[in-house]
Order: structure tokens, then sequence, then C-alpha cells
């Protein structure tokens, strides 16, 4: 059974995985991933995974061939989702047990398809789908908080070339999540507005930053960036939970994520990137003093060792200059 | 001018570095370090790089061989030591000149030896040049911080063959010390005791985490680590300054790093890797809520892409697996 256990001095919580255990030789013997051979994620292999727990389907029952978006349990999971939390001390230590859900959604049929090449309508799907898992997930009241993130590239974590993103139901709430929880709400304190809302309300006045904006949506290059090319997305008018957004809105979003990831693709040739969602954790809801968003990051720079260890970064690109470039490029 | 600024939800603080400045095509061109050539670390070779600001020598002028360690300033800082700070708001944002001290410990002349193969004696210099340039740098009273940090191999960050550390002296407090002085000081509220005191003497009593220990340290692996391997060295007696280390101390710290670096060596055959060293921040100083200590980082996993989004890591190997191995191993 893998374990939660949590950081005595931070607070942070970790999965420490124990069934997918490594050993020293382990991490020696890591090598590229094959290419070719038969992908478990393509239409016809549907019996490599775990049954289907959703799929947007054209045609066809449940694990065959006829969908556009299917949403598998990990074969591998980081968490289990049987069992109870199990939470006890060991000496001045937290623990639990590692219970969570793990899956993966298939974003599209077409192996060799990348996300920046998708239709508007096909990321919709995506979409729909990450909403519609919280949802199911969210009646689980083991759970927190579920993480949406999508790993693009080997150098930016995916093991498997076929398009997908990964869901992650968790029974605590991710320590960056927290930060932003109470960062905004001590800047709500002190202000009386969501902190992101002025954030919205300078980049749209002031324009430097801006990369791209919708109906309903900003893509910005936020202020202060960890990384090159960072690059967040942001609804325009407040709210605090992704998994409530209405058709409009999730096709607004489908639409400014795919020009956003296309100029991207185009301004950097096709780089390593991770998006994560940050939403309202379940047990706080529709808060005034927060404001989901989903996160791009893409993985240009080498140089992040002792990021880790000091949690400081060295930007060598000021956003204005990565927006600007992101603004102008042609895709 | 390189700026600092200040993301306005979560506090944390990024350099800008727009003197080295970044553009897509930078990124799309990095390409491995030339070997051979000239090495400007070298001995023979000093003029090749800005005047010593120190030095523990056998013989000779500064600026000329004979040395054992050699501290010069970083030809591309990342902050620029002179000018005042100039804190400023930009709207909604805050920000400041990128002020600081971006120095280069020069671990050694031999161009070939890697930090496990020094002899303790080699590496107490190396300590005593941290304890010296902070004391000296501390002086400046524009800056809050210093953080001495190593990369070990391309994939930690280093750039250059030629073992060296660095340091850059902070106008801030890197996030990672702000939160650890913050969690340090609830501890202390609740129970009364220095939270690293009570891990010391859990993991000795325990001793499954244990990977060393000796007169005036321990090496632990972390009850909760993000990542596979990380070790760190936490003094056995309560003290939460590093740079006020007495000689005995400073020996007895560079005699069990080096034996940890040399376990890990044997254990994962020369992996990449970070360390960096955590002490109370300038205008905090000898509290008894928080207590230094030097962090070991391996760099094994490449599986690290979305944990920067969510602050939330998956760790495939338990830190009690990770410690026998290392203290089971021959070196």
């Amino acid at each position: 059974m893998p374990e939660l256990r949590k950081d005595p001095i931070t607070g942070r919580w970790v999965i420490i995985s124990t069934e997918r255990a490594k050993r020293p030789h382990d991490f020696a013997s890591e090598r590229p991933p094959r290419r070719g051979g038969v992908c478990p994620l393509c239409p016809g292999n549907e019996s490599m995974t775990p049954p289907e727990v959703y799929s947007i389907r054209r045609e066809g029952e449940p694990n065959t061939p006829g969908w556009d978006v299917r949403v598998v349990p990990n074969k591998f999971p980081a968490l289990k989702v049987e069992g109870s939390l199990g939470k006890s001390a060991h000496g001045i230590y937290d623990r639990m047990n590692g219970i969570g859900a793990h899956e993966v959604i298939i974003e599209t049929e077409e192996h060799e398809k990348d996300i920046f090449d998708f239709t508007e309508e096909q990321l919709f799907k995506v979409i729909l789908s990450y909403r519609v898992r919280i949802q199911d997930l969210k009646n689980d009241r083991r759970f927190k908080y579920v993480l949406i993130f999508k790993n693009h590239g080997r150098e930016a974590g995916a093991s498997l070339e076929h398009s997908h993103s990964q869901l992650i139901a968790l029974p605590i709430v991710p320590k960056r999540v927290q930060e932003e929880m109470v960062g905004g709400y001590n800047y709500y304190r002190f202000r009386d507005r969501c902190v992101y809302c002025d954030i919205v309300d300078q980049e749209l006045e002031e324009r430097e930053r801006l990369v791209d904006d919708n109906a309903h949506f900003v893509a910005v290059a936020p202020y202060a960036p960890r990384f090159p090319f960072e690059t967040w997305i942001v609804p325009r008018h407040h709210s605090a939970v992704f998994e409530t957004v209405d058709d409009e809105v999730a096709s607004s979003l489908a639409s400014i994520l795919l020009t956003t990831l296309k100029r991207l693709n185009a301004s950097l040739s096709n780089p390593p990137f991770n998006y994560v969602i940050h939403s309202s954790p379940f047990n706080e809801g529709e808060v005034e003093h927060y404001h989901w968003h989903l996160e791009i990051i893409p993985k240009l720079t080498k140089v992040a060792g002792f990021e880790w260890g000091s949690g400081f970064y060295i930007n060598p690109t000021p956003p204005e200059e990565a927006a600007r470039f992101m603004r102008e490029v042609n895709f």
C-alpha cells in the first residue's frame, strides 16, 4: 500500500509509492521509451488498459473502438482507490494510507496527433471529460482535491507518446494550491478584492504580458514567472471552481488553450511542457478569495536543480518578451 | 539591470535576468558543453575569471596558481552588486532592482577531481570558504540571506566540469527557507521544541532512516522526501546559523558530507545532484525554532514536471530503503 507522508516542517505531503518502488539499479537503467511496438492507448487495444470509467463515443460498446475521449484507471497507479485513510502518527510524524484515484484521460484516438494539432471540438471534449470525472470523484468524501495535469514530451515526464492527460484524486490539498488559497485569502483581507481579478484587470490594461484573450479568458505571461514562457490561462470573471464551468465557458477555454498551445509550439518548436489546473479545494468551494486557472509550464531550462532546494528561481526570459513573441508568432 | 519580482499570490520572489536574456532560439540551440578546451577554473587560467575575492593558498600572489580554494565573482552574474534596491510598485505588483552578489567557489585546483574524491582536509577548506564569504557578505546591510549551493553533473545544472559551488547573496529570503522558518515557528509554539531537534532524536532512536552519524551531525533520509535518495545533514545539537560554526564543527561537517557523498556515488554511480545549505536569515539569527542543515538532492527521476505546477511529489523510493542501501554500500 502506498503511503502519504507529511513533512513535519513545511506540512508538504508526498506519496511514497511502495508498489512501484525503485531501487538504485532501476535509475541507472532508465532508457528512452521504445518507439513503435503496440500502443496501449490506441483504438483496438482497449483490452490493454483497465476497463474505462468514462468515454465520449461516436459508436460502439465501452472498451471497443469508436470513442473520441476515453478515461481509464492508470495501470500503475500511484494511489489505491480501495480502503480507508488510516490516519496515524509515527512518532512526531504524520501519515495516512495512499488512498486516491489515478486515471488517464486518452485525448484522441489518433496516435500521431499532438494536442496542438487537435480541433477545437476535440479539445472541448477533453475539457468536458475533465469536468465529468472531477464531478464524479467529488462524491467520494475521502477526497479533498482532484489534480488534472498533462505531461507533453519526455523531458516533461511523458512516458507514452499517445496524447493523454492524467488525474489524481487526493485526500489532501496539494501544497501549491494551498499556498495560493492562503495568499489569496491574505490579499482579500487586505484589499477586499480577489488577487486574480486584479491581475486580469491590470494585464488587460497594460497588455504587455498578454498573450491572448477571448470572451471568457485571458492568457498571460505572469509578472513573476518561475520559468521562461510560463503562461497562465485565467477566467476573466471571478470563479473559484473549475468543475462547474458551463459548456459555453468550457468551449471558450478549449479555444484559448488550443491557440495558446499552438503559439507555444510555433515559438519553441514543440517544447516539452506540463499544464496543471488549479481549482478551489472541495471543502472550500466558491470562495471570493480564490480564482481557478490553468498553468502551462514549458520545460526549457536544465538549470532547475537548486531551485528545488531553495524555492528560488532565476528566469532568463522576461515575461514581456515571451508574451510579445507568442503574440506575434505565426501559427 | 536584472529585476527581483514578487508573485502577488504566493509571495515568491524570482530573478528576471535581463542581461543574459534568452530568446526562443537560445533554448533550441542548447548543446552539451564542450569537453576539452581551456577551463577557466583551472590553475594558470586565473585571468579568465574576475579577480578573486578570497582564496586559501599554499603560496603565490592572488590570481596566480598555488591555491587550494579560490572564490571569484561569477562572470555572468544573475544579480548586480552595485546599486540601491529601488523597491517600488508596478500596479498591484512589487519589484526591486536585482541587487546581490553571485560568486563561484572553486573547490580544487585539480580539474579531474570530483567532490567525493576530495580529502577531508580539502572539503574542510571548502566549508571554511563558505563560512568566510557569508560572514563577509553579512556586513552588507542590503542582504538578508546568502544561499550556498552546488550543482554536480549536467542534469543537475552544472555548466562547467571543474568542481565548484556557488553563492548568491540576496535582499530577500528564499521561499523554501521562509517556509521552514514559519513551519519551525508554528511547531515551536505548539510543542515548545525545535522540530529539527525532534527529528534528530527520533531518527537516532529508530535508525531506519539514518545514513550516518558522527560527533556533531546526523545524515538522514527524511521521513517525507520529495526525491529518491534525498539526504539531509543536520547538526545534532541545536544551532540556527551555519556561518558561526567553529573549526571543530566544520571539520565534523566535512567528514560526514564526504562520506555521505561517497555513499551516494557508490550507490548510484556518480548521480547528478544538488546540495544547498539552509540557515537562519540574517535578521533572525540564533532563534530557538530554526536549525540549519544541508540538503542533498540527487536528480534521478525525469518525472519532475508537474511537481512544479502542484508542489505535489510522488517518490518511488521509500526513504527507509534508500537509507539502508546507503548505509550498507561499500565505498
